[in-house]
């Protein structure tokens, strides 16, 4: 009987199982400063008490990422210790405001559960819901991993592939944003004239910057999290895995493409919702990434005449300027320098 | 008649002397961050307002290791500038909360002095005191540590070897720990189901994992708690010295085995006292740190039902996992891979 | 018609323009704390709330340099995107403290214009103010920047080369510091028995210790300022280029030197001007930064006798100790390891 946490296998899920992850963490004023050195991030609702304030927060809301990445960290050691790959992700909506001070908690839902044919790994879907202090939902997603067995004559026995949610529909987002005062949002402090009703469906936008990672950031970032993972940690063993390397969070690509963005996306305060998301490629201390994206729909929200919706295709690559927009070759393989295809919500002022 | 501090040298100590060091610190939800970052710690007390105050805190207090550091950082300048060697420390009591935005000071005592008989250095004994902006003690420890003279024809005195204390006994633990409703402590939050009564002498637990540890780490940790320790900071210099490299600070390696350790010893939330403690070998960045820890007696503390008492030995090693506990080779000499052997009390929920 | 910022041209700049920067900043603990742990510095004003309240602050300012550093950051975008050089700032006034939780905005005036008779370039004259929220002026300087233009052919209409800023004057020093209880001024808290009297026109100061920078921690104070220069960030278009490496902000060094000059300057405790100053070489990763301060001028304050000026030149040097002074050789060309030459008034109590 151990008293380390070897994590979940495979067999160790059952469907309909719900899952209380440690540890509840206050987000303060220090994590949203840190995030900030971490990426250099510019929207001004985050980083400007007194900007959010005159359209209409209470006071500057905690990026939307962070608040993901310290929701998703708290699953890693129950859920995916085990994992051989992180599948995907979809249906993550953020439904409340995060603010300084807040503790967020999260709780899983095991909502799916297929064993692979080799019998060696099966993959598993959650639903992750992250909390605040008063028990409102601030965040809820579903991912799917491929876990390993513990044990491979282990029979599992009730198997399940759910319905993945499609992407949000524009009356599923915005309720953690505030009604805004329009007039009172200033394009010069937040850095762009360009507001909603300036992008079209199809337009697409290179990022133009590049940023080089070092080990020591994206180590200092999801421990942040709390993410414990071990493959972004440990050298000693990576040196002798499969890549040879520490593996870089996920979510730090996604975190920095997101600060990219600003060049050219200045105005989108807000992630609304994330349909999906793909991580290509893997990412290695020591490489640039860039990044590009493209308007994929627009849409106005019900009641609301203060903000509206982009959904964007954004699309990270490594040691790969963008302004030719990379994506897959003659429209089959990935472009070589790809890390991640997101796919998600962002709110603009109108 | 210069300006910058040459620190002291072995004859200008007395016993006796009180110095009261620069420069007082505040520390915030920033250090809390930052420290939280450069270590990953997950104990849920420390993390989560929410939780601490379920259980009896007003709120989430600090980490009591990045209370040591500061006190201790401010030591630096006055007793050890001239050091050879850090020779050990011993009867470290934490004695009271500290709480984001207390201010810490510290004063040290010279409690013993003895002449190498190479007539070049000699070793020093202080009793280093911590307290916050009232005045209040929240830490006291003694360190002992092997100094140059300036002149090696200056007579020294005074000179006696202090009685050093031996482990802390039960009854001297636990006053920074509120009276703890133990039945509002969540088991799920808190990360693991052991509590006091689940662990027994001689048990000795893998913490599993291991970490990496980067230049830029380190470097931001120790500055954080405004250690000058030049050894640390100035690759120019020490590139031409007897390593060759930049020595990581011990009190380094201590914050990662203590991270580390969550892995087994989840509800190990207070660090009560350190009865001892051996750097055994150097730490260089670039190395993976791994830790194992043995319980070397359990107490219960009289007049408190709350919570009970861990002796632990922690033992940190570099580039080497500790499944099979490395210590030393036939009882003689250490393992190779070993650098920290660490003796301390814990307190956990009963 | 491009979303992205292309920053402005030579021939985009009039005289009298004035630009509202992005990205409205509020400064908390956070910042404070990681800045902290980025330069190591040890003044009691800025680390203790405690002590700060003993002498005359509401509580610990904001660092002055982190101040200038995100003012100045916002400008970057708007003013120095398409720069050649930066190639020299003065009248740098710091007017009014900050706190955390306020909130710094920028605005530039363009006050001097001067194309190049290469007709590639053109001199670009700021005077830039940094606001808090309530629209207090805090900060004020002076920068000239070799900007790229977009066309050769552009002409530009008014053209004027402004009076640069002197050296400041001691009445228009201090009004970002309370009246100080000097009494209350502990020299064992603050580090230093040497006050204003202390010092002399001439004496130099070696400050004795060094500090190798990495890049993480570069990349991360640049962010921390909002400061979006890409020559900081990108080794993929920097290896390809003129140094083939990440170049460091300039303002980091600043930084750099002025918490090493803490070591023999422990009482000057605020930053009251900058003169003037020149980044002489660049400085990459790795290298060690030392620093060695002259007292230019010492004065007196009109109408206070609780603080005094001392104008100093602090020189900082990589890869080279400072004990012997390192300026010019033979008073002509710079001596090799000198990257800063910085000309400011600091206070001391008296």
């Amino acid at each position: 009987m151990t008293k380390t946490n070897a994590g979940n296998f495979f067999e160790d899920f059952r469907i309909g199982q719900v899952i209380r992850h440690a540890t509840p963490r206050t987000v303060t004023v220090g994590e949203v400063a840190l995030y900030g050195a971490l990426y250099g991030g510019r929207c001004a609702v985050q980083s400007s008490d007194a900007f959010a304030k005159a359209v209409g927060w209470p006071r500057a809301p905690v990026d939307d990422l962070l608040v993901f990445h310290v929701v998703f960290g708290k699953t890693v050691p129950d859920v995916s210790l085990n994992a051989v790959a992180n599948l995907g992700y979809a249906g993550c909506r953020f439904l409340a405001p995060v603010y300084p001070g807040d503790t967020l908690s999260t709780v899983s839902e095991v909502i799916g559960l297929k064993e692979n044919s080799n019998g060696k790994t099966g993959v598993v879907y959650v639903r992750s819901t992250g909390y605040d202090q008063d028990g409102r939902e601030v965040l809820d997603y579903v991912r799917w991993v491929m876990v390993r067995k513990r044990d491979e004559a282990a029979v599992v026995a009730d198997q399940l592939i759910p319905e993945l949610p499609a992407a949000l529909a524009p009356d599923q987002l915005g309720s953690a944003v505030p009604f805004l005062d329009r007039s009172a949002w200033d394009d010069e402090l937040s850095g762009s004239r360009h507001r909603f009703a300036d992008y079209r469906v199809g337009e697409r936008i290179d990022h133009v910057d590049g940023v080089t990672v070092e080990e020591a950031e994206h180590m200092l970032a999801t421990r942040l999290y709390q993410n414990t993972a071990k493959v972004h940690f440990n050298q000693w063993t990576e040196g002798q895995g499969r890549f040879g390397r520490r593996l870089i969070y996920g979510g730090h690509v996604i975190s920095l493409a997101r600060a990219l963005s600003f060049n050219g996306l200045a105005n989108a305060f807000h992630v609304a919702a994330i349909n999906g998301g793909r991580h290509v490629a893997p990412l290695f201390a020591g490489s640039t990434v860039f990044a590009w994206s493209e308007v994929l729909d627009t849409a106005e929200l019900p009641g609301r005449d203060d903000v509206g919706a982009l959904r964007l295709r954004t699309v990270a690559t490594k040691d790969r300027p963008t302004a030719d927009f990379p994506l897959k070759i003659d429209g089959g393989d990935w472009d070589p320098g790809v890390i991640l295809d997101l796919d998600y919500w962002v709110l603009m002022p109108r």
